[in-house]
């Protein structure tokens, strides 16, 4: 597969571009000091990030109208502090916990691997999180984004079509100058049903340590282990 | 006026941040010389320019259904060729030549007042243009934009309120929390009247040389000669 054709590069954001895990860990271990709290934020934060396929569900289905994903977040944010037994917050720590969403730090290879991208290609998110929380995520971190596809915009959640078809309705590109960048395979099928072309990037680590990754699927365009070797594969 | 409670800037584009006209003067004369035609490009891009309100009124009104700009400036150049009486050109140059719009030239101050404003705040274009000439404009001429905000996504024109509206929705900020900054007056009133703060950078040579800015409106939070003086009263 060569790359020619593809004008334009729309990453998943979330355990792609950045590891919202170890982010969500550290902010909270600071928090159980703070606080004098014992939570372990480990299993806070895979219980959190398992309630976020679930709550879009409810909203792809049509059994709640659109929500944003920073209210999606806030509605399991505070059933998980109930569970967890995590009391007398206030609104303003409530309300700035749940944006460490919009403070995830990227992976150790993303900055450099984006900029190298950026030079040739349009580079874009295409991600659930909602414009403010991406928005706010690409200033902190410098993520240099020429713009942001958010299924705010479309009020579908991936993997709905119209997520995925928005990227070249937009740009003004065939479906297939478009390329998906993902660390989930279903995300890449899906994209790929759409049209556009896929791009897989091994992010082990998302689930923590002694985690892997799931094998690529032989449909899949490009494999690359990071993003600085996807740039070196597209021949940036 | 201070800039305290200001999070985001929202910046008209054609006129405020790029010379329309100059850009089109430019590559219409060397259309001139590759086609041995002899319009006279000043002429035809104030015309051109002419027909943007009056088209996207029909827009507005609902005359016709949505349509993005760079669609309604194609059919304007259509009418245009037929009146400077130029024959000849295939598709794919009169395609190329519409884009002319994706390939206007910022003024001279755009680059450095942006890129200093960017350090403090969220940038963000909103305005007319459809999304995919908003971004290969951008591209082309290394404007640094955070996101791109433009009329397509809410498939309303400027001054329709959704337009103005839809910077604070989708940034989580409240609309006096959002600058917008335009060279021409109407723009500024009709965002005053959704809430936003205003500033009004004076570009007197939009029109050709020969011509004036329009003096401020009192009620304007802003009033600067360029963006590196906006970005000295923002206190950047």
């Amino acid at each position: 597969m060569n790359s020619s054709g593809i004008q334009a590069l729309s990453f998943d954001v979330f355990g792609t571009v950045v590891d919202w895990r170890s982010t969500i860990i550290r902010e909270g271990e600071e928090l159980n000091r703070e606080k004098g709290l014992d939570v372990d934020w480990a299993t806070f934060a895979d219980a959190w990030r398992g309630r976020y396929a679930p709550s879009m569900d409810r909203v792809r289905r049509g059994e709640v109208p659109w929500t944003n994903l920073d209210s999606l977040h806030r509605a399991s944010l505070e059933e998980l502090l109930d569970e967890f037994g995590v009391g007398g917050l206030s609104e303003e720590e409530k309300d700035h916990l749940n944006k460490v969403w919009h403070r995830l730090e990227p992976w150790p290879d993303s900055m450099e691997g984006l900029s190298r991208l950026k030079e040739r290609f349009i580079i874009s998110t295409l991600s659930n999180g909602n414009v403010a929380l991406l928005t706010n995520m690409a200033k902190r971190a410098g993520l240099p984004w020429d713009l942001i596809f958010s299924a705010e915009l479309v009020r579908h959640y991936k993997p709905d079509p119209e997520t995925y078809l928005m990227v070249p309705e937009l740009l003004g590109l065939r479906p297939d100058q478009v390329l998906m960048v993902a660390a989930h395979p279903n995300d890449l099928r899906s994209a790929r049903e759409n049209g556009l072309r896929t791009a897989y990037v091994l992010r082990p680590l998302e689930f923590g340590p002694g985690g892997h990754a799931e094998p690529p699927d032989p449909a899949f365009d490009f494999v690359a282990g990071d993003f600085v070797e996807l740039a070196e594969k597209l021949g940036v």
